[in-house]
């Protein structure tokens, strides 16, 4: 069984779920859509964390709604990027991070699929961009901020580029990667430090946040609990 | 003597200089010009709070920068819209809040200019606007968690309009103005209550920032220093 049939277990009708973003997210978007459409599941209404995940769901006939209307989330799953052992995560590499944190936040449960290969020792430790949304107006300014904080300390801060030019978040923001030669020692202070930045709007540190990981590995699933 | 010429004893030759945004920024980026033209001010560079103040000083031939080439600034002169006895302020009634807070937070000194009915005894007092810039996704959703931050418990938070459409700041956000029946009772766990909503931008809470508030009473004018 696959990692994302397990999530979707967690699924019962009549639910409000926040729908993630990214390749596995969309294996669960359509296994719920499936299972609406053998009447499996009823009276669904879905989350999206992005224009792509919006529709996805769209297309499968699922329900949509926002946060405006349905402040509460009752599950919502994703994929991440990173997952520690104490369950906090590093996510947005697709660049959807404001919206899977808003959503993601909102919801009692939150489910996070993902492979092995995501688990690390550290957040930071796999040597791939941890991401920070920042307003465009003098960006320059906020990477080289960002890069001498001290807790931080280390890592290298990217501009993301989309071909020749900025990418552009769904909010209009750029984003900055950061790199991490080793892990970061204490993501709760990072965080911190980085949100106290002005202009800068999110990162991708999402902790405190996961209720669960399902784990897809060599010897099949396992769940891990906070 | 005016309160704006007080602050502008202060700027020397050699400079970085903040220059805030609204009426009182504009006497004092008015006067810089002038003593720039008659030669009592030589090489000052200016970094703009906003786009009008750009404006207005490069038609004073004030030479700018912005942060990303001029990261350390010496000293910025901006008005307030409230100043606490503890020399906290709520700005950005303008609509220019991260962009101040961005260059006025990166300078050495902060002098604040405004006439003695900015005098609050608690920010919030004045029952007028105290402005938080957020994302445009899901609006109505933030503009309702932070009606009911227990910090800000009382509020009302409402759209800032331009006519019948909503108001976009210079980084295409909106704002939610927050309104106080009685003062907000700590402003500092407000502050962080505000900042730990994703989606939230910046708030127009000022604190510990200003270095000096110059006041123009009936009296005529007092330094306050920190």
């Amino acid at each position: 069984m696959m990692a994302a049939d397990k999530a979707v277990e967690y699924v019962k009708s009549g639910m409000v779920l926040g729908l993630g973003t990214g390749s596995t997210a969309a294996f669960v978007v359509a296994k719920i859509g499936q299972l609406l459409k053998e009447g499996k599941l009823k009276d669904i209404v879905g989350v999206p964390t992005s224009k792509r995940t919006a529709e996805q769901a769209a297309s499968l006939g699922i329900p949509l709604s926002v946060l405006d209307d349905h402040p509460k989330i009752d599950l919502a799953i994703d994929g991440a990027d990173e997952v520690d052992p104490d369950l906090n995560l590093v996510k947005g590499r697709g660049g959807a991070l404001l919206r899977e944190k808003m959503v993601e936040a909102a919801s009692s449960e939150f489910i996070v699929v993902i492979d092995e290969t995501k688990l690390v020792e550290g957040l930071g430790g796999s040597q791939l961009a941890m991401p920070v949304e920042i307003v465009q107006f003098c960006w320059k300014y906020n990477a080289e901020r960002l890069k001498n904080l001290p807790e931080v300390a280390g890592c290298e801060a990217k501009l993301r580029m989309d071909g020749d030019k900025p990418y552009v978040t769904d909010n209009s923001n750029y984003i900055v990667d950061l790199y991490f030669k080793t892990p970061i020692k204490d993501a709760h202070a990072a965080a911190k430090a980085i949100s106290s930045l002005e202009g800068v709007v999110d990162h991708g540190l999402f902790l405190d946040m996961a209720t669960a990981v399902i784990i897809a590995g060599a010897d099949g699933i396992t769940v891990k609990t906070r």
